[in-house]
């Protein structure tokens, strides 16, 4: 949970976005919501499109003026999708995450959101220690306002879990059976030639590049240790079939 | 734009949903969307949530199979909230841009998203060569569509525009005013201490850690030239006003 980090929308016409905007936090753990003037609050829509994160609607506090809600942070973004007439220090989302993560338990960081047809004003964004932009098309870079919420919340979060993506397993998840060992492998590939040579695909005499080629499919894949015996299971059940005759010679 | 990538929604319930998904698209770049078998479309409530991105709507494909959204492209992403019982390789939405972008020109790239209330079947899922999981909180991991859209699309975009970010100017944005230069800044706080002194803020036999505590500040803002100026004219008025009488002499 992003406890010190508190959203804040300021004179937001419609209550469905405040209901979006809830579950975009909820989804990401971000749960200080602060609403500067809405204008229509509670309502059902809000309840509706916030889809199960009612609570963090209920706890949202109503305030009037944006200096009550801003009076103890430390640290003030304004989102801002327009160039201003004065540059002010601009990051992107990624680096509003970066600055604002490592503050919990020092500060509490706003993140402010205008109106859904002109945004901050000049004067509201200039009480901001960062601009933060979303790096959206220049012809079309209004976002939603719970998308907006939505893309930020989403790189605090990814800040937050950072650690623990860094010592995710193979394949990026827990896989239920172990990779296959490289002697097993080879088995399966020494098997799997056999094979081809008994079905006369492969010409032992003009073999070409045709294992080398099979074998960069298959690796890329890394198998693991069933993948591998399903393959060996199968190249069985051909030679079988194939060698049929021989087989039951030798079985003599 | 991300020409190559595609965006395909199964079985959506709420048109407006489908209109916030374009909307998402648009500001990110991405314009391929295609539809299968949704429950209304076309419909009002996703023209008046495409906010501008009908475009994006006009040109969507309707399709009554996956297979036919799936049929030329050579890499495909499942979006996927919930532990399955195979495990499937899963990369963040990071990832995915990582993996995505490059492929520009040489495949086309479908990401699926799945129905509002249920996601996609294991059936769907096993369509596809990744799954992708944006990291939810666990006990409130459901994204709504449209939203789970800006973040995938925010990522692409990000991935595209990393090279301009690399070289993006001090503060993250062009300024309009050169920085001020060394001399500048040691003039202005000899200024400073000049006036701290004349206004008797500073004892110059006791100075303890005051002008380092200035500069610290003052030197943390970067300041540029305009501002070095502003700041002395400031100073210039003070000593104006405090020492007026003895300016008054040495003027004679």
């Amino acid at each position: 949970m992003s406890d010190h980090i508190r959203i804040v929308l300021v004179n937001t016409t419609h209550p469905g976005n405040i209901g979006g905007v809830a579950r975009a936090m909820k989804n990401m753990g971000v749960s200080d919501l602060c609403l500067v003037e809405p204008k229509s609050f509670p309502h059902p829509d809000a309840d509706a499109r916030a889809s199960g994160a009612t609570d963090i609607l209920e706890k949202a506090r109503v305030v009037s003026t944006l200096d009550e809600a801003l009076a103890d942070c430390g640290l003030i973004f304004g989102t801002s999708a327009r160039e201003r007439h004065i540059p002010w220090p601009l990051v992107n989302p990624r680096e509003l995450a970066a600055i604002a993560i490592p503050l919990e338990g020092k500060a509490r960081v706003a993140i402010l959101f205008g109106r859904e047809d002109r945004g901050l004003t000049n004067e509201e964004l200039q009480r901001c220690h960062h601009h933060v932009h979303i790096p959206a098309v220049e012809s079309f870079s209004s976002l939603n306002i719970a998308a907006a919420v939505q893309v930020i919340t989403y790189e605090l979060r990814m800040a937050q879990v950072a650690d623990q993506q860094a010592a995710r397993p193979q394949w990026g998840t827990d896989w239920d059976i172990e990779l296959a060992e490289q002697r097993e492998l080879e088995l399966m590939f020494e098997h799997l030639e056999r094979t081809l040579v008994e079905i006369e695909f492969l010409d032992p005499n003009n073999p070409r590049q045709l294992m080398p080629r099979l074998r960069r499919l298959l690796q890329r894949a890394v198998p693991d240790k069933v993948e591998v015996n399903v393959l060996r299971g199968i190249l069985t059940a051909i030679e079988r079939r194939s060698g049929q005759v021989k087989k039951d010679k030798s079985d003599v």
